[in-house]
């Protein structure tokens, strides 16, 4: 990660700022950057600036980018549950509306149901963008881009993101990992189930200039024409701290070309940036992980606050779509009463990920040897030198390469006296930061639709008409704005307890 | 606790509010009223949220008081660590300065520092007072009105409460529970080690007008004059849960009486208003206690916003000193992937604290009744009705009450799916809130010394004066702001890790 030379200028208010005026005589920005930081809860925010200012030497009042633009915070349920997944989680931004976990770009009912970014680009020709280190086709860009009732027909998605849609093509940029869903069955790198190359289907049909995959000389060095496509893995993209920078960009370096390529139009921008990681690296409980991956995110937030001084007729919007982990800034490793603290200098001595590491460590022939535990996966990979004999025996007897990974976050986990919940999400409302163009208007505390609905009325968008478009084959659909009573349903319809014996392990007092 | 019609009005712009108007031509309040929720952090405000929703049948995006004023979050840590105790967090408040953990009222170095109730008593005849369910003596109270370099030394904070210190008096109102500080040794209810009456000397030789202590009727029926001490516990005051109300005043009645004794001087008010209890149940992992004195904090906060919109030259903040447990609202309780749930219905059937239920357990006859554990332990008292036999045998056998406490509080917490990671404090920036004139200027997430100095700042007082005052007789004794090098050693003199095998208990996967 580049160390950005992390100053603090304040939040420009609104009369300070060029910018277009609509007809209610309000200021309005041309360029909207929404901003993801999947899976980044309140503590983690809190964690990775302790970490920052450890490693780094800095005074205990130094912030990161993101603190210096905070503006409230965003509650996260979705219709369905407490506990929202990211697919629920995107399609509040992206089309300002409640829905169920897993739902991407549908209503509860599974109807389709406009996007900003789809009505962005309808309504007003904007240029349009995607950059995500997932999947192109995960949860939160395809909630954008795309409409289907099951967030896992990542195939699927991937046809509706190149333009065949209802609506056509929307999407000007995507830049991320997930080629495999491009691919036809049968060439390297692909998981499609059919014979479609949708990497030519969209050049040939729907009009895409610049299409490359898994080739980062190419994003360097040749001139991308917009709309345009390019992958960097067939998978996910690389973890910030395993990534090899010969191969992958960063998140950063993406956010930077498609900044360039997306503005300087009369008409302006819409972009989605996802710092998509973050969130997996901590359904690992994988501290080391977690962290670069939100460094890397505050770096990409210092490139775009630079991006806003020098364009002030954008707002740039980041949140989250959810906590993940439920990472506590404590953990009781004794019966006794803890102390209260917790080790930066733990993590500052990891090199890769835990996954990065369980792979390493699972695909070693067996029987596995000592040494190669204790230097290259403890010493080396995790900077830990204290194993015990009892970390040793679990090490070489797993064979599970999940296990493996859940375990070496744990081992560092422990030490660091950082404390996880759960490998799935949890409940608590996420940080909410703006910057530029009536980042004031985002202050407060604010159900996660808001931010949807604030994105629509900043660009003047018409939702309504998108979702009607996606809608006209199906007589039944209206769009119905929620009644009270429709609400209060979304309290009593959940979940209530059921008693279930195996769930109750009173892991601590045993 | 009562159901307030929680309304939502607009947090007032300060040209809309009447205020004096300072030199600098600055609107100020007249009155600050600093309010603490000892605890509670990010997770505990969604958790009572949902709870409430849950409980009364409201939409999913009925609103608590606290959310309706957000404007941003706290950076919590002490001058000696990452995760702060609550006597260096309330002197960040009180004296607008980071001190090391247990020193109450006194610097880094333990010099007494002058506080915003002392400094708004001595420099502008301002009334102030203090109401905390906690001992009026603990932390939290005791850094407004005492200065000593070890927190427990509470009947030495008690002598220095009452006037007995360099200052003189400086408080004109103590409500709240602790009263054993205040008794000479071997009257009932004293914890003094001397023969001090300080209710007798506080009257005698410092001009307190009325004092009384464990007299609900009191504090109803009588005449209250400035100064005035009423403490209605020998120890902390019950938690809201197991309160009896012909006992004990609610946190809002004695903020409401408070408010009415405080306010309609010339020269405004200090008071300090601390939901103490907040921090104790999550010291106890106990999700119901926990809930039930946050929502009698926001049953205060209602009272108190109410107060602003009537007395609009008033400044209200609320905050956290720290997170407290370290909370989520998730909990894997499978070893397969986890449901993304919580259940509010859960704690919905619990009608006391553990510690009151772990205390009833306790002193119950020897062997215990199975039906007695089942009936009015867990039914009556937690609302649990599906106890595994090891459950029974772990409460039957164990005689620690301080134990059962804890294992009665993970009863509950692992079948609401609440995590819990520590019976101490954890590092995570906790919720910012304000109200009235000026709250636009704490929007934004910073450091808890920030708060003491926007006090200090709206109220025009000098705190190094009256440090100065307090050191009068320490001739070395300077006021110096640090450097950035002293911040720098902040974050360079933290802890680092020291391996200790006993500490590495991998639990969840033994």
């Amino acid at each position: 990660m580049m160390i950005g030379a992390w100053v603090t200028p304040p939040i420009l208010s609104s009369n300070q700022q060029a910018s277009s005026t609509s007809e209610t005589g309000m200021n309005k920005p041309r360029n909207v950057i929404m901003m993801i930081s999947d899976g980044l809860g309140p503590a983690s925010v809190s964690y990775a600036r302790s970490y920052f200012q450890h490693l780094h030497q800095l005074p205990y009042d130094h912030q990161l980018p993101l603190d210096t633009i905070h503006v409230g915070q965003s509650r996260t349920r979705s219709s369905s549950t407490l506990v929202t997944d990211s697919a629920a989680g995107a399609t509040a931004f992206s089309c300002g509306l409640k829905t169920y976990n897993g739902a991407v770009g549908v209503d509860p009912k599974g109807n389709p149901c406009g996007t900003v970014l789809e009505a962005a680009k309808l309504q007003h020709h904007m240029r349009t963008g995607l950059v995500a280190t997932s999947r192109i086709t995960h949860a939160t860009p395809a909630s954008f881009s795309a409409h289907i009732r099951d967030r896992d027909r990542e195939n699927h998605i991937a046809v509706q993101q190149i333009g065949n849609n209802p609506l056509g093509r929307t999407v000007d940029l995507m830049f991320g990992g997930g080629y495999c869903h491009f691919l036809p069955k049968g060439t390297h790198g692909s998981c499609r189930k059919d014979d479609r190359d949708l990497f030519k289907e969209a050049q040939e049909k729907h009009g895409w200039q610049t299409v490359f995959y898994n080739n980062r000389t190419a994003f360097d060095n040749e001139t991308i024409e917009l709309p345009a496509i390019a992958l960097f893995a067939d998978d996910h993209m690389d973890y910030e701290i395993d990534r090899d920078p010969a191969k992958q960009p960063s998140l950063t370096e993406m956010a930077d070309k498609a900044l360039t390529l997306l503005s300087g139009s009369e008409e302006g921008f819409f972009l989605m940036i996802e710092g998509s990681r973050i969130d997996m690296a901590a359904h690992s409980n994988d501290p080391a992980g977690h962290l670069h991956d939100i460094l890397e995110y505050q770096n990409t937030i210092s490139l775009v606050k630079d991006f806003v001084d020098q364009n002030p007729d954008t707002i740039m919007i980041s949140t989250s779509d959810h906590e993940t982990g439920g990472l506590s800034l404590a953990r009781q490793v004794t019966p006794a009463y803890p102390k209260y603290l917790w080790y930066p200098d733990v993590v500052a001595n990891a090199s890769h990920s835990t996954v990065f590491l369980a792979n390493m460590l699972h695909k070693q022939p067996k029987p596995l040897d000592d040494q190669y535990i204790i230097e290259t996966i403890l010493q080396q990979g995790l900077g830990i030198t204290d194993a015990t004999k009892k970390e040793l025996r679990y090490l070489k007897s797993t064979t599970s390469e999940k296990n493996l990974d859940k375990y070496l976050a744990d081992m560092l986990s422990i030490r660091a006296q950082l404390g996880w919940a759960t490998h799935g999400h949890s409940g608590v409302d996420v940080n909410l930061y703006a910057y530029g163009v009536n980042a004031d208007e985002l202050r407060g505390s604010h159900e996660n639709i808001f931010i949807g609905d604030f994105i629509s009325r900043m660009l003047d968008l018409n939702l309504n008409e998108t979702t009607q478009s996606l809608n006209h084959n199906n007589n039944d659909f209206h769009v119905i704005p929620l009644t009270d009573d429709d609400k209060i349903e979304y309290t009593n319809h959940l979940d209530k307890y059921h008693s279930n014996p195996r769930n109750l392990r009173h892991l601590t007092f045993d």
